[in-house]
């Protein structure tokens, strides 16, 4: 799935380009648009009581992005098990690649890890993997 | 009350400065020391039920924060009554004067508006006026 | 002009509501696609030395904006004189308002207060007044 | 190094926890305090004409952080050779471990990466490694 967005001035800092920090709020970005392009959006997923956990993320920083530069990001699913899945990012300018980054998530309901609820993992499982 | 603070990097934005959203965090930051500080933990009013709620927010910037900056917020009650209470901030570097602002606030408990209760009243008349 | 943009969920804070900073940082976004829309984008300006500084930022809260929500962004020219120019701002979600926001800037050139270029303050003037 | 901030609610989300893209600026802020306490404070790094860039950040989340937790943030050297050096963190809260980062960082002066200064490797050596 490709998510396209403005960097905006509040995302920059003082070096003049965007706070690595806020890589991780556009992947966040990201995800929202992919759960609801299947049908899942995380507002939905909360209705029925679970939350979507991190577990792991990092990103590699290539190049720095400039306030206003219009950036893509490519998100790939890296794969799915009974507890776990995993996206991929790359984030790109006009084609010219910026920064790649990885998180991990698991589902939580009542205060506890669950598994995947089948849905979600069949849903998650059709979106292109890396 | 006074409290400080300094900046930090990812307060900053591309124009060298800290953005000015951040602020309204600097005031949150602030009023979270003065209700520790009056034996009133905004965690101790959650956990009673209340939520705190912002109805207004107001800056005037007048000179900018720069990175590394020791920040001191002097925090003074404007006005408590029956509904809502107002705080008014200074905002100084070394003694300069760099910004001031307001915020008024109203308290919540299941999702209604209540009237401030009497141990927070004056816990709150107890601080420094304006 | 009205600027629209979805709640992203680090928007929201622990009372699950989006919290007062980022209204600014919204404001920010919709003045960002205003500029562009008047053939002034804000990289533009900065390019040719300006920037275009706060002096003032206030808001009013009146209902909450929640995770996920479509937020409609209706942004007026309160007015341009010689070194300022002001904006309103009318948040709004499927026709209900939910908070209403204010700014003032100026432009500095090298550090100094400068006059609104007489471009800015025409195409600013060609906007929607209050 | 031993760095220790208060959870702020602005740092929190809708889940009720910090959101993770804040854990990378509580590093910033610990790193900002390991370079100040061996007298490398960043501000003096910038005004020798140097940045410091990230290459890389990762961080497992174990548990989350709530309001108003006090942060523990032990930060160790990894390593440092002629062109980067990296962080580990270890965040944790009343001895309970919540989460572990890297960062990698190299140095950069008119817009080129440089070795990094003599006196930054040594200083950065004499801290405690992983």
């Amino acid at each position: 799935m490709l998510y396209t967005r403005r960097v905006q001035f509040y995302d920059t800092d003082a070096q003049g380009i965007v706070h690595h920090s806020n890589y991780f709020r556009y992947f966040e970005e990201a995800r929202g648009e992919l759960l609801r392009g299947i049908g899942l959006p995380y507002s939905s997923i909360r209705e029925r009581g679970y939350e979507v956990v991190l577990l792991e993320a990092c990103c590699n920083f290539k190049k720095p992005l400039f306030y206003d530069e219009v950036v893509d990001i490519e998100l790939l699913l890296e794969g799915v098990d009974r507890f776990t899945f995993s996206f991929v990012y790359r984030v790109s300018v006009e084609g010219e690649l910026r920064a790649e980054g990885k998180t991990k998530h698991c589902m939580v309901k009542d205060g506890k890890i669950v598994s995947i609820p089948r849905e979600v993992r069949e849903k998650l499982a059709s979106e292109t993997k890396v």
